[in-house]
């Protein structure tokens, strides 16, 4: 240890702060915090890397809570390392606006790698970091410069465990040999229900063994030194270690601890007086001894290791100029400055050619045209490759001995979901990962957490919906576009033809501050033809496909529909009624232009029939109460497509009577 | 074995119709059928105690395909074994209205038990079967009349035991003891990316020990006589079991057997021709010699397995009469005679109360009142009970020693509500199981599963928004009501109080042909008054809460905003504006009722205006293009739940200024 205070008084300042601020919101967790604070001593004072000053160095070890609501020890620890966390945002824990919410938060508090809470997903952002840390080592360490060079420490308890998703991510993890990936189980025997022996008997060491990992068994997670050569063992594996620690719940109640009564509600004043005096903790509330600050003060400890490594990355930069300034790049996210160039480009080669192409071929050529210029760019598949078609030439396949930039997750959806959100939350990569549209249902979760957290994530989702034909019902997407519309913060693109295809991959891309899914069709779409304007529209989300003078319908469609609103249109001018025909590739976009160009696409007062393979409900907020929507409110069927949209009405009859309805 | 024909030729069989049906709908999975021939003939001809002519005999082995794409197995088996499926059915694979469709369909296909796909779903249904057999056979069984005892076979492969949701079922399954489940492994190292040992190199067999299953591994799956051993050994067990047997895809096929290309696409004519010549197979597509029909043949057998039972059954009824009706009035699905009266006599009850109290509570309330009449009632919680409320004062845990009426899931969403579907299936049992609304995303496949399948599980969802308050946005749902109500047959309730929670309830456990969800708030709800009429009303989804003369708008309104509309109407009469509310608990049953009813509710050309704290594009359907929506359509912040209603606009002011606005 660097420091000479007794680590129980270290251990006990958590449990103060714990106490106190769940005490003080009258809401929290402080079960978890007081079971695990020695385990947070031996970590945070002896192993974990990382510089309070600059939350934000990129070789920092990441440190992630997968048991979220144990958020006041990650706060309590954040104070007392030096983070700008002040004992005033402590004490405001869980009030609006502070940095110290609920649960762990990205981007609200400094230090705070993932926002945790949903069970099972921390552990698995954890396997996406470190495995961004591995391919990026690969990609830009050069032999004495590993400029690429931290683990990534996990705390996590039995929700976690008991989630399916901790299997999909732990054993990949073990597959692909993440050896300094380091996760620390609170064996403390309780969930809410109470003593898990009535549903939780898994033999979890040997379960750990069987996915591949260094397993360390039976720690005693109150003993600091235990805990320390533990993770000093970790740390010398060339697997991904588990480290089992026996702990109690709520250490420190004389009470309560032990009990699930600890875990998530105030211990109540009598209750915290008796635990200060067990303790031997006599300051006030909210108050933290000198000695106690010093003990914990990690600043001076990071600043150095950041210097050193500074001072490597210097001396790198000088010998690797290239790669040093590309480093640079990647982690800041920025794209290579040729890419709109690029995306240009392509897209005049998609205008020349026409091709009917299904859009998922579409995808695959976007990608194949952008990825030699994006590095970044770090592709796979929940284990349809083939169909969702996300590989291009070039790529290599990640192995467990092999470094490369495309994943077979395996059938992981919601596994490989919660790893992009890792891999994008490290930096270095912008990572995207398929499967069929139905299957998003998997992974839904961490796609409204890949929202929350505002990160770069590009969800893939092919076979859009009944035109994926004999499958069946089951693996038929109808209320899914819709739905995912519904996440705040997502952006959803459903594009039509290559031209649409291109530009909702470039704009996935760009993309900041979201995450995005591209949706394409199993089957061939039409190519359209497009004026240059009509083009740059495309990037508004919705946009006029084809206009007509004093246009008394608008036709509104999305992806594989836009050929029969095209074909519908066609239709409807023989019979004398002339319709504007809008694509609406993406209108979580489309949401977010102005009124003036919103109106200029949906002229107000012209009756709208919208057209899109899926649930109808979502629909009538474009098309008001009297307009029309073409979709399918039941289940599909197994049968070939062609058969499947007929049958569904999906035919220029139906759309031709629904524009004659809203003109009666 | 009971035939004197060579167990290959039976296996062929199977290999030649799988051939022949992919080959001819040009799609589907003939790899699996090919690979697991051999498992199948020792298993159906061994084992499986199933009746063809009558597939809904109750005391059943239940089948289950996990591995549903290689549904031309299990169409073959039934054919061959003398279900009501012709050999022009498996002539239609795939096509429209077959009942051959791409995955097996409960319903559509006799004998088939679930309808499976998804991967890891099947064998999680399968363990739900397992658990109703179990709990089924300790309510009804008696000593010498074991009238509930059958065994449940699962097939499945890779994909599923990659997949998340077979560590939470299998899990489960370990800790409860399923002795009666048997699961056979299709391991043939092969996925549709390729070779698994990429992207999975689990040590299955030690991952299931650790569950505490029977684990029998590396049985020679072409070996007839080593699986049926297996067979024989996992019977034994007082375990869940295992067998591993190892396979190679596609066998029969001489150039493309233990590939990945043989998994999901038809082989071609040369190489079924070269495979028929391999394997000594001479008939013609789709002719099955006689000798094989009679081999396979399991009519008599079946009659005589179900005869022995009903006489069984017989003789329990003479015995204990009782016990033998309320069995078959249990498997019938059908409810107490006297269940409307208890429905509405608590109803009355409420009405008399009318407590302000949380609908969660209400829901507890609720399920208390009806559990004693109900005694199918199965209900449980994913490790939040205390916070769901889904148990009642006589409810007895299920442990792996105990039989019970709630069940501790555990932190398992998703596989909680596939396990309901397994039980719902079974037949028995109304499950119910619970969490937090926005963790339905861990289980919406499920949902939607359940939702195809018509199954009568309920799926209970409290803190519904952001009301639940401090816990945050990662647990604040707002995207969800809106989103679950997407996905076509499930009837979602979201009450407003205890009345409307009393008749969620009751519509739900009278529905028979599809799921419902019931979702409450976590903080207190005042009481509503309403008429006799208006309460019969509710179970039409939405009705008329208070009306007025010559109303000038309707505020529509669900669950917890019901007191904010109530409010605001009041302020609204200040104002000098009359409107009406409408409260629309559901949505989906609204949908149904006649066009009458419906234009009663919400008067045609009456501006309206919807609150619900969701997003609020599912609104517009009701409020059309004019009208106006108080709604979310961020994500929530960490804070007391009042002052997030106040933050996010859910006050009578702004109440007031939309309706106003709709009236400019």
């Amino acid at each position: 240890m660097t420091s000479t205070l007794p680590t129980t008084k270290m251990a006990n300042a958590i449990r103060a702060l714990a106490m106190d601020a769940v005490q003080k919101a009258n809401s929290g967790h402080p079960g978890m915090p007081m079971g695990m604070a020695e385990i947070a001593v031996a970590l945070w004072s002896n192993h974990y890397s990382h510089n309070p000053a600059n939350p934000k160095w990129i070789n920092r070890d990441r440190f992630v809570l997968s048991n979220g609501h144990g958020s006041m020890l990650h706060y309590a620890l954040l104070h007392l390392t030096g983070y700008d966390l002040s004992m005033d945002e402590l004490r405001n824990f869980r009030q609006m606006h502070s940095k110290t919410p609920g649960h762990p938060e990205v981007d609200v508090t400094p230090g705070i790698e993932t926002t945790t809470g949903p069970l099972g997903q921390g552990i698995t952002n954890a396997v996406g970091m470190a495995l961004a840390e591995k391919l990026l080592a690969a990609e830009f360490n050069k032999p004495d410069f590993n400029v690429v060079d931290h683990h990534t420490y996990v705390f996590l308890g039995d929700g976690c465990l008991m989630e399916g998703i901790s299997h999909e991510a732990c054993s990949l993890a073990g597959t692909l040999k993440l050896s300094k990936l380091v996760a620390l189980y609170d064996d403390n025997g309780i969930s809410i229900d109470g003593h898990v022996e009535g549903w939780f008997t898994d033999d979890t060491p040997k379960r750990f063994e069987s996915y591949g990992w260094n397993v360390i068994r039976a720690v005693d997670g109150h003993d600091v030194s235990a805990v320390d050569a533990a993770i000093k063992q970790a740390k010398q594996s060339d697997k991904p270690t588990l480290i089992c620690c026996r702990t109690v719940i709520g250490k420190g109640s004389p009470n309560m601890a032990g009990t699930h009564n600890v875990h998530g509600a105030a211990l109540g004043d009598k209750e915290i007086a008796a635990s200060r005096e067990a303790m031997g903790w006599t300051s006030a509330p909210f108050d933290i001894p000198a000695d106690v600050y010093t003990a914990w003060d990690a600043k001076l400890k990071g600043s150095k290791s950041q210097a050193e490594w500074d001072a490597l990355l210097s001396a790198y930069s000088a010998k690797f100029p290239q790669e040093a300034s590309e480093l640079t790049r990647r982690m800041s996210g920025e794209l290579p400055g040729d890419f709109d160039k690029v995306v240009s480009d392509y897209i005049a080669t998609c205008v020349e050619k026409k091709e009917t192409i299904a859009t998922r071929k579409a995808s695959q050529n976007a990608i194949q045209a952008y990825a030699p210029g994006l590095p970044e760019f770090l592709g796979g598949s929940a284990d349809l490759t083939g169909s969702n078609l996300t590989n291009w030439k070039e790529c290599v396949a990640v192995r467990g001995d092999q470094a490369g930039n495309h994943i077979n997750y395996g059938v992981r959806e919601f596994g490989m979901s919660a790893i992009m959100n890792g891999i994008a939350l490290h930096g270095g990569y912008i990572p995207f990962g398929a499967t069929f549209l139905t299957f998003s249902d998997y992974s839904r979760n961490a796609l409204r957490m890949a929202a929350l957290m505002k990160l770069r994530s590009l969800f893939v989702f092919t076979h859009d919906s009944i035109g994926l034909g004999e499958d069946g019902p089951t693996h038929q997407s109808v209320e899914h576009v819709s739905s995912l519309r519904l996440i705040p913060n997502l952006d959803n693109w459903r594009p039509c033809d290559t031209v649409e295809s291109a530009v909702a991959w470039e704009q996935a891309v760009k993309r900041q501050n979201g995450p995005s899914t591209l949706i394409f069709s199993r089957q061939n779409l039409p190519f359209q033809e497009r004026s240059k304007e009509q083009i740059a529209n495309i990037k508004r989300g919705g946009y006029v496909l084809r206009d007509v003078a004093n246009a008394q319908a608008i036709l509104i469609a999305t992806g594989s529909e836009i050929e029969l609103a095209v074909k519908s249109a066609d239709e409807l001018e023989k019979h004398g009624v002339a319709v504007r025909i809008v694509s609406m590739p993406s209108t979580d976009v489309f949401d977010r232009q102005d009124d003036a160009y919103k109106a200029s696409v949906l002229t107000k007062g012209v009756p709208r029939v919208a057209i899109e393979a899926g649930v109808t409900s979502f629909w009538y907020k474009y098309v008001g109460l009297e307009g029309g929507v073409i979709g399918i409110d039941t289940f599909g069927e197994s049968a070939p497509a062609g058969v499947l949209f007929k049958h569904f009405g999906f035919t220029v009859e139906n759309v031709v009577a629904a524009v004659k309805k809203t003109l009666a």
